[in-house]
């Protein structure tokens, strides 16, 4: 397939990773060709308040708010309410700064006036002055469960930030996530994609969670578009995260062509990076290019060769 | 009746006024022995957060955290949140410190998560080091509601601090306060009661709307005991706030005796300010003593006077 100009490209996001994909093909496509779909696994309640941890990454990422030395939160933020939390014994190990309290602050407001998630999402994008599409893929909580060794069945976050991702996992779950439905905005994004990619998130605690909601996985697989995925493990590593430990852990090869294993036949296309060991696998087209994003005119050089890929 | 130094005091407060002689009666009565009772009916949901104004600002004064120049919110706090949510667009009329969000975060998380207003209050005081009980007079919502001729019907609110409580009122209702009840634990501190005092909160906006609550009236008039108000007005005008204005507006004239008119059978004492016109009411004892307690020394002295004139 040629796309020739006018394309429309979905992209599926988790956190850091897929915030700075998201970031690059933002600088070179315009607001209505492309379509950011954002994972809600990690999103959990937390002093009363509803928190978004990938949708707020990405958010911050393209509003240029971000703070880039950690890759979320926002820049230059102060914790003057953790500080005072701290003092009268309430809950710290989730670091929010005050800037980032105000995004929790008017999200949970509003879904509490019966806003949906994809609403308050788009509402956000507006007061951020971000013009493209942030989409959490569901309206619905799906909730991603981490069973491990040392500690049992734990939160997103409480094996993500409170433990530090650290205890061994045996198994992840997506909690309610059968039963629940893609938004009507995703599915229209979805319907209408000349081009579906998947960032290179962590597939299992980043994609994962969105694949497994409904009938997504069928829905991306009707459609006979480039589904391309780029490759979260470079050089055997995870560039962030849990990915190569998690990898480890299931008792996968920390390789490329595990991650394409993984995705299967949900994948026509394949992003790696050139300083993995090259493999081939039936169906798939494979391009090999520098995928590192260390800054932003990395994150554009990226986005623009996986385009020009897409192109040729 | 001659109080013979084991007796409880249980008394009535709204804001700033209130939590004066609520500090004053701390420094000099154990934790067994003093009981305040707060007002609710300022109480609103703001921004996803339950907030309880009255309540706070005694709490803040009893923990020696207030504010002393404003008589409420926490001493040198920082607004960086509001900061954060003035750039998103976010309602910023509603001033609320960092510090000050950190109480409303851990009150609405523990909220909804189950727990009654009375054990909030209670879990509050105790991590901010306050030993006396602090009680909301009801764990039910009954909000103040203010008609005004030039604006309508206003949430409280909405009156008070959007409108600096500027418009005029032609009438205040109690939403809900017929039906509720006040909680266990304030019925029992007013069986146990041997002094009831009523501070000198504004009469019509923080002793009504505590005094609307169920059967609150006719508990507090079946006890055979002191049942005293101190003057909100002193020398013509209200020390803070609205009251005199109210009065005004109510077609009361703006005295000390319209206050104990007000109050009517409920009071069978009344401390009045020296600076007032004498007055007389059958069946109430007077009191006349400088009521003023511009800082903590006068807090104390005043209440000292009181207890004295209690014990005579």
């Amino acid at each position: 397939m040629a796309l020739t100009g006018a394309y429309k490209i979905v992209l599926f996001v988790g956190g850091v990773g897929g915030a700075k994909l998201a970031y690059g093909l933002s600088k070179l496509l315009p607001p209505d060709r492309l379509t950011i779909v954002v994972n809600v696994g990690d999103d959990f309640w937390h002093l009363g308040l509803r928190i978004c941890p990938d949708a707020d990454t990405v958010l911050y990422t393209l509003a240029g708010r971000v703070d880039s030395a950690n890759g979320w939160g926002v820049a230059n933020d102060t914790s003057q309410v953790l500080t005072a939390l701290a003092d009268i014994g309430g809950e710290t190990w989730f670091r929010i700064g005050d800037a980032d309290l105000a995004t929790h602050l008017t999200r949970t407001d509003r879904l509490r006036r019966g806003a949906r998630p994809t609403e308050v999402a788009t509402e956000l994008c507006a007061v951020m002055g971000v013009e493209y599409a942030l989409l959490p893929v569901t309206d619905e909580s799906v909730p991603t469960i981490v069973d491990t060794k040392e500690k049992g069945r734990l939160s997103f976050q409480s094996y993500f930030v409170a433990n530090r991702w650290q205890p061994t996992v045996t198994a992840i779950g997506y909690e309610g996530a059968d039963g629940a439905s893609v938004t009507r905005e995703v599915g229209d994004a979805i319907d209408q994609a000349d081009a579906i990619i998947i960032a290179p998130s962590n597939p299992w605690l980043s994609i994962a969670p969105m694949l497994a909601v409904g009938d997504l996985r069928a829905r991306l697989l009707a459609r006979d578009v480039p589904r391309i995925a780029m490759s979260p493990i470079i050089g055997g590593r995870a560039v962030k995260g849990p990915a190569a430990k998690l990898m480890r852990e299931l008792g996968l090869e920390v390789s490329a062509a595990s991650v394409a294993d993984y995705y299967g036949d949900l994948l026509n296309g394949f992003v790696d990076d050139v300083v993995n060991p090259p493999f081939e696998h039936d169906g798939l087209k494979i391009a090999r290019m520098d995928t590192m994003m260390p800054d932003g005119e990395a994150r554009i050089r990226v986005a623009q060769s996986l385009l020009e890929w897409l192109e040729s």
